[in-house]
């Protein structure tokens, strides 16, 4: 255990994280995350000027966490599938970084910035460099819905969530795919193409 | 102005509602609303027992509210608008019976599923009995998680936020509707479609 002096601004916050999922926003308290981390709260104060400070801390690095995680996904509904993972994970820092209240402490721009790349990564795959902006919107908007509606109970009508789940993702990613151009007529067609056609076209 | 004895549950609702759009949930306190109402706060527990029974019951003369605007909407768009509309409104709200966080009293589970019927019914007309559920679920968990990223600033690659919106209402209406059969081939062709058909079709 560190001793008092040594006590990293890591530790601080991941004493706030922890904190966070057991007993909600409420829970994280200069002097709960004092308790924690085996410190005085003077010295807390030494270290995070204030509690929406520490806040805004957590929210920063829920984000590169996300962002690392993210960052592997090849396809959309793989992205998809990640951010309800982490959603299950750690519902509350899911629920400080998406849908803050008003008045909660958010991170710094540039780590919200950097949480869209890998979702315009992929939406840019699918959507085109036009609308990927659009498409990356239309994506993040019903997986942070879908995701915080779950785990707020949210969905009140039975059923199976899971087959919602798999249903939204499929139609979801068909609604932000660019139509291919339409099919050449046969008189158009290169030769390259011609033998992946069936038999009788 | 009411006499303390004649404060009725609605003005004490009301001003608890008033003083989540201007402070947020924190703003809810037994002490602002009895000072808002004019009585005194032992008069106000007679009402209403606690804090969290109050919330529940901002929860629910919202959802109310909410599930009554929706009621006319004929088109599954309109619904999306409106449910826009009502969250720049009262934005407080709105995300208080959408997005609660973890440890919010919520409404009664009625009031949450009669919130469910005009939803269910416009994807309904879109996707048909069987997909009905699923349907209602995309289109909910798309516009209440569009709206609270709006509401919250979450959208910040800048762009126009109003443009995504609108490709979102009309990809998401595409994506729960069910494909039409496949259009029968001319030797199957009733005599009463054919007519319908452009020239040469």
């Amino acid at each position: 255990m560190p001793t008092p002096d040594r006590t990293s601004l890591d530790a601080i916050v991941l004493a706030a994280r922890d904190l966070l999922e057991k007993d909600g926003l409420a829970g994280i308290t200069m002097q709960a995350v004092a308790h924690r981390v085996g410190v005085r709260a003077p010295s807390l104060y030494k270290r995070v000027q204030s509690r929406d400070r520490l806040i805004q801390l957590v929210a920063e690095t829920t984000l590169t966490e996300l962002t690392e995680r993210l960052a592997i996904a090849t396809t959309a509904a793989q992205l998809a599938n990640l951010l309800r993972a982490f959603g299950r994970q750690q519902p509350a820092a899911f629920q400080l970084v998406m849908t803050p209240e008003a008045g909660t402490p958010v991170a710094d721009h540039s780590f919200r910035v950097a949480l869209s790349a890998p979702l315009l990564r992929v939406a840019r795959d699918l959507a085109g460099d036009e609308l990927a902006l659009e498409a990356a919107r239309t994506l993040t908007a019903w997986a942070a819905g879908f995701i915080t509606l779950e785990l707020n109970g949210g969905f009140q009508l039975g059923g199976d969530i899971d087959r919602a789940w798999d249903f939204g993702v499929e139609r979801i990613v068909q609604a932000i795919t660019t139509a291919p151009a339409a099919a050449p007529s046969p008189g158009e067609m290169s030769p390259a193409r011609a033998p992946q056609l069936a038999p009788g076209g």
